[in-house]
């Protein structure tokens, strides 16, 4: 295990190892579907699909998006994003840290073509509005950079969060949090 | 700048550029007040406060706790944590990212004494589950860790995210989003 | 000057730092001209247009082919590259290093959607071998990862490499060394 | 073996895996004996006692220190230090490299709340100067920081450095080393 | 395996481990042979030889040089080399990236106990100008740097780079290329 | 600053920046004066002499050794060490960390061509043991690897470390850590 993954004699490697078919996943001509809650489709390309990238540094995503379409708020904890809009128009953000002034806000509306950077760790997200579908590509720098959606997280952990933590942090009463808990 | 911070000539470095005075600050005779919304302080030692640290990779943090004091869901994008409990008994945990099967949340009673690790980047928090005060001291694999604060990053930042990239992530109406961004 | 760039002091950073607008140079509906010697174009979103990317480990490019375009031999001395085909079907290879056995080539025939991934600093190359323009989008594991494309490094340099080094490196004499070096 | 210790699947991670139970080891109500030649204990938690660690780059220590009590001259060989004092009044110190104008001796009286910096390598010392027991927390900068004692890595190695090195390096005679050798 | 190589539990480690007999391969005494085509042969001492330089990051060669003989243009994608002239006269080296002013080449004539650098990645050569023998001892920042010849990358790989690419990478035509082919 | 060193524009860089000249300095055919308290002289090419070494991670540096000639006990804390012998025949060795079993001595015998590696801040010594000068060449994985002597750091630092601290770390009185520092 390296990385929590096992490590290939070198001479041993072949092609295949550093190689990810498109059309079964990631082929362009066929779009992800995207009738879940948020109405996006993350479709990852890293360590765990391609062997060869262990210690690389580096991997790739598509991200489909319906009308209204969200990638949700999120951070990678091991990894800066860069991003290039296919196709569509996408309203993307990213918080700074606590570092005063902090929690700072930066957004910027992509089109097609344009490219976004997210730092490393910062809570971030992309939604589409346009009025179309849209579709992007990420790369990130690390060959499994982890991604930590915050309502997931925080409102839909298994075991959940105590109510206590919850209410305190957020600030409102327990019917509330109950009810952010009850969607995840 | 190397990291946003100057670096001094080797040459010039004193022994004050490695000291950081404890009684007006991190004094454990002194306790911090935690008159605020979450009932916790925190105190850094960083390369804020010792440019001596720059580039060396480490920082502390005294976190002081009222009763039921909370240090909210939070990351440090650039650092792992360690903490030991000085005084009281804390509730801590920490959420693990989305790989299957993901966003596992690990929780552990810590009492005077007891040392907890959280890994870089996950969403983590401590809680005073005792009656009295509580004091811990936190360790960071960082000069600059950064703090990233999850109910005012997403819910109180400057200016604020909108509404409907809200919902959609929470999966709750307006009303709900709109009580949450007022608290912060 | 950090790796060559001036840094930003963190409290003055803008959206606009992270931001590169693509339809005046990335556009995928404005395809770059391929009518140079080799066929193909590479255009570049490094930390040179993304001042943000200092330090954070990450750039892309597009690389635009025309019929027969070629992306010759190269490497990057600094990044692995992973590389995703959005339009047409490209030959893709790289060299092994002289590792026993050495100098092994491992090529794939890529069609839209596919990823293919080249490691830090081997002799790579990019083919188009279908009857259309082929684009590609390629993710770099440094946000400044050089390029050093073979032939105008070895018979193109400034001033040249000497004759009597070229000759007894590539066996062959004077007359086909000129050659080369005509070319570039 | 990754830094000489076994990585465990992710997958059958667990919190005991993060956590170091303080009353038996570390617990600051139960003080260490320091009943021995230099009258100081140094109790670690790094990567040995808590294998969460295994790549976090970062661990703690606390020292315990009698009246008199020495924290002898050491080094980490892979790990900055960071101090602070829980209890008592320490004099602690660094010496920097040979760099012109080279090993020079910075100091520091600290008292409770007191921190300071010790950075990666360089030889270092903390001493009681207090009428009471004292008590610090270090953490270090990597899971595996390392010790080496100068007093027993000189003079008290398995087997012995040589008589001749040692008296041409300490530039005193054969006599003094034999003394200093039988100590340790 | 890391980094392709066993680690040893280190409380096994000798100090074999850490040795490299010099008069069987590296003796200055006994020149190696250098009949082959370029005229120069690389003596490599790196984590191969020696298993305690595994993640040391730094290994050494030794290259000795027939009168003309030629160390011919080559990378070391994970490398600087610096390099001191033990005996002889050396023309040396590199090119450049393609940044532009790009393909610079620096050259330097070195003499007996003259250091030059080589910087991670580029292409570099040393040649023999002087009249006799000349031998050289080069340090390069990785226990594994790897060597990637040109000549024998591009022209020489198995299965061989198509001469549809290698004749638009050169600009000339197929003869040209499959001469330099038939070298290698 | 960078390494608390100027960074050029790489536009500016020349190969002189990249080359240390060897007669005056480095050169074999030139020895240096080992006429010193401990017969050696160490003869450094790094940062300081080569400025293109900044960020590459390596340097040089020659050594001498009289007939009993001693580089005496020291450590890099920022780098590992590989020697190759010149001339001569040195007996050297390091000592490990305080790891159960620890403080152990890993010694050779080196003669003319031999190689041996010194791992990152390990307290190790070269000792000339035969009868003629001895030269050898080292390599060192930083290019600032910084040299402490432990002699001169324990005994001879300005201002001196407290004989209150080095009695009892060296568990010897008062008149013998005042003869050793008179040394220094």
């Amino acid at each position: 295990f390296v990385n929590g993954k096992f490590c290939k004699n070198p001479k041993l490697a072949k092609a295949d190892d550093f190689f990810f078919p498109g059309p079964k996943m990631l082929g362009l001509n066929i779009s992800r579907s995207t009738s879940n809650r948020v109405g996006s489709t993350v479709t990852p390309v890293n360590v765990e699909q391609i062997p060869g990238l262990n210690t690389l540094g580096i991997s790739l995503a598509r991200i489909d998006f319906g009308p209204n379409g969200l990638n949700p708020p999120h951070t990678h904890p091991r990894a800066t994003e860069i991003l290039v809009v296919l196709e569509g128009t996408l309203h993307v953000g990213f918080v700074t840290s606590n570092l005063n002034p902090g929690n700072r806000l930066f957004t910027k509306v992509l089109r097609k073509g344009d490219v976004f950077v997210f730092p490393v760790g910062l809570i971030h997200f992309q939604f589409n509005v346009g009025k179309t579908n849209a579709v992007a590509i990420a790369a990130l720098s690390s060959q499994n950079p982890g991604v930590i959606t915050i309502a997931d997280s925080v409102f839909g952990s298994t075991p959940p969060i105590s109510v206590d933590v919850l209410t305190k942090a957020f600030q409102v009463d327990e019917k509330v949090i109950e009810l952010l808990q009850k969607q995840f």
